[in-house]
């Protein structure tokens, strides 16, 4: 890979500088640096005494072969794949395979695509997934049932619907010889499951958590079905690994990134927009969304203390959210860091003749493309929000392919757990969500969870005279 | 319609007595009542006046009958429809599209299908521009450009470049056969067009703004294509028309929707999370992101003084994002109000048995429903917000259809147009974009606009120092 082929931080436009006053000033970066040295040093120490696996996912070529022997197992069953999963389970899958594949991918003909058809159901909404059921054929879907912990509610109630509904239709056998669990290698009901029952089983390595899970089986399986190269995938991810082991954060630009963010955050910018100009790249940042908000959300720092921290990520996409949210972006609160995400290479253009009766409207789009529409729109709204003084980054990348998208995923992860660092709590953990977990076993009556019921009740049930219309 | 069947804004969380010290005094929203009156005199004014045509929209039967004609022939024409537009020419009609027909709706065979097949195109990435007009057929393509000014750049661009494929493969006269124009009455590039060449043409009413466009032929054309029925979405809207005209604060959902954003903008909560549960209402979320925003976000006050102003509207979906984004919302800073939309009835459910090898982790799911969990979730994500001291509201449907959709969109237009008014802004603007588009002009060339190329160069060219790695 040359030097031409790497994905690169522009961060001019969030220096004073160029967006002036609300700016930050090199010397801020500076100061951080020492703060950075320790936690540089500690996550080094950490991913050396194998406590942060996820760094290492890329290298690890275990679960990749696992996951090519399934998906060509997979593609051999059926020509559709049936995801069930939820967060982590599912986002990775999502971008990646959107970044990859047309947008179109299941509407089109077989041979006109990479893979199996793909449906990530991750929702019980028992009308969008009845309606994703009506739609498919048991006898040409192969169900991969994601769950690290091998106990999500959600997941699991999708996975006794589909398991019926296969069957149903295809008898016992020809159900088991359609599912493939993605769980951990030796815990949980899924697992029991598997071995119970004889299912196909992958492995969710020990220590990786959901949103860190795409370099394993939970991404690799079902993106090697639907016929993304994720061998190049991995390979991207690694290539980044020398820069984003560098100490400064000048020279690292996953470090940088974390830097003006939690820069930022300390200044009150509390909102973080990830906006791709690129309708491949758009879902990448649902998936960052989760990974920001879930690692860095949290009540208490390391040491106990409540500090109630954590960024709002945004997910934006250009050009389309010009027409929606720029307005916002450009004349509202100081409350913002957006960060383009841009692709210097198209994958392909379509040339634009002014061919229409007259009109300065469209006479300047003579001769020009698409493409050139694109990356006009992305500068320019890139120097209006410079002009109004809105703090802005660019993340580039040479073009879209799986090396460069496997180098984006990589160093946005590497900038959480650092960004996670520098704010002093844990970017690994989810505390906040178990009360609800347990709310809801508790409103469904799980047995040990009743007095949670009643504190449901207290705190969701309408008040009238606070109901409008009244009841 | 009976009072079962209204729309409910379920306030209670709202306040200090369930959600603690965080939550707003009833006495708070009791003193924005002087505030409140005088905004609500005003636009009462202005819509008798003719100034507010969105009120009134609903009520106008005409731009309904020529788009039911419209789609007639459309559906006459082809069994696809492509949109091209941008912003509130998009948003408004894939957010109804989806609530009322599946979501694999252009999956679907014909038989099955409610109406045509829809592809909004509101981007101007020739990939994904590209990958759609791959898939599609010129000779079954009927094609809907969408702009309100007629000079959108992204939409003539689109435009050009969607007129050239059909000629090339239907020739001029089946091309002019294929595209129907909705634009401004009487003015600008694209009503030019259509009165040169012969093409069908819709009305966008004058003084109507894109956000506001739902219910004028930009939404109930490509609609009413698809299948959905538009009158009784009309209906829903005009039967809120009572209670959204009532003055009090306590009376009227819209207006209590305004006041409680409004107050707990005031106290720094400048970030607005719309969180359907459910699949189908999910992208009235992006929906209400434009609204939202581009109404709301504003530097200056109307007497001219720098204000800034605007909160960050956030698109979630239950359940999913309780794994993604409840962690934060949970634990994370006090900067937030969380506004559920939840479903009474659904159209379908589906039936859970536990009919797999034991286990607690799902042996509770015994003879519930997926909609019994969804439900559940909910109401155990409200109470965790509730008990972690964070303010949240529910907008209750009684069920999905056209009538509580209409009435849904027409609350929220009518909540944001009265949050203007609290906060001393023009919700109608959109001032904030205009640079950019005089950016993007400089930098492609277009005759009148050299300078701005230059500043476009100062303020976006990478600076090398500013660059990781290194440039």
């Amino acid at each position: 890979m040359g030097t031409q082929e790497t994905i690169r931080l522009l961060a001019a436009n969030a220096f004073a500088e160029r967006v002036g006053d609300t700016g930050l000033r090199t010397a801020q970066i500076d100061a951080l640096g020492a703060e950075g040295a320790r936690v540089h040093a500690d996550l080094t120490a950490r991913r050396g005494a194998g406590g942060l696996p996820f760094y290492d996912l890329p290298f690890d070529r275990g679960g990749l072969a696992a996951s090519l022997a399934a998906a060509h197992r997979a593609r051999e069953t059926g020509d559709t794949l049936l995801v069930l999963g939820i967060g982590g389970s599912a986002l990775g899958t999502t971008a990646v395979q959107r970044a990859l594949n047309p947008g179109t991918h299941n509407l089109l003909a077989a041979p006109l695509r990479a893979g199996m058809r793909l449906f990530v159901c991750d929702n019980v909404d028992p009308e969008g997934f009845g309606e994703v059921l009506d739609l498919l054929e048991p006898g040409r879907t192969v169900v991969n049932v994601i769950s690290k912990s091998g106990g999500t509610a959600e997941t699991l109630a999708q996975f006794l619907a589909v398991r019926r509904w296969l069957v149903d239709a295809l008898g016992p056998a020809g159900a088991r010889r359609r599912i493939v669990v993605t769980t951990d290698p030796t815990r949980g009901y899924l697992r029991r499951v598997a071995q119970a029952e004889g299912l196909a089983a992958l492995d969710v390595p020990p220590g990786v958590g959901g949103r860190f899970s795409v370099f394993t089986p939970v991404g690799l399986f079902p993106l090697a079905a639907v016929g993304v190269d994720v061998e190049a995938l991995l390979d991207g991810a690694c290539s980044l690994d020398a820069v984003s082991s560098l100490p400064g954060l000048w020279d690292n630009p996953a470090y940088l990134f974390a830097a003006i963010h939690v820069a930022f955050l300390r200044q009150g910018r509390n909102v973080h927009v990830l906006m791709p100009y690129s309708d491949g790249l758009r879902d990448v940042a649902d998936w960052f969304r989760q990974l920001w908000a879930e690692s860095l959300g949290k009540r208490r720092a390391l040491d106990g203390t409540e500090v109630c921290v954590g960024p709002t990520p945004v997910k934006a996409l250009g050009t389309t959210d010009q027409h929606s949210q720029v307005q916002l972006y450009v004349e509202g609160p100081q409350d913002k860091v957006i960060t383009f995400v841009e692709v210097e290479n198209l994958r392909r253009d379509i040339d634009l003749r002014a061919d229409v009766p007259g009109g300065a409207e469209v006479e300047y789009l003579e001769g020009k493309t698409l493409g050139a529409l694109l990356r006009a729109e992305k500068r320019a709204t890139e120097a209006a929000l410079t002009r109004a003084g809105r703090p802005n980054l660019t993340i580039r990348l040479p073009r879209i392919s799986a090396h460069a998208v496997g180098q984006l995923l990589h160093l946005l992860q590497i900038a959480t757990v650092f960004a996670g660092g520098l704010l002093g709590i844990d970017p690994l953990d989810q505390p906040g969500v178990e009360l609800g977990k347990e709310l809801t076993f508790g409103l469904l009556g799980r047995p040990g969870y009743e007095a949670r019921a009643r504190e449901v009740e207290l705190l969701s049930t309408p008040d009238p005279r606070l109901t409008v219309p009244h009841l």
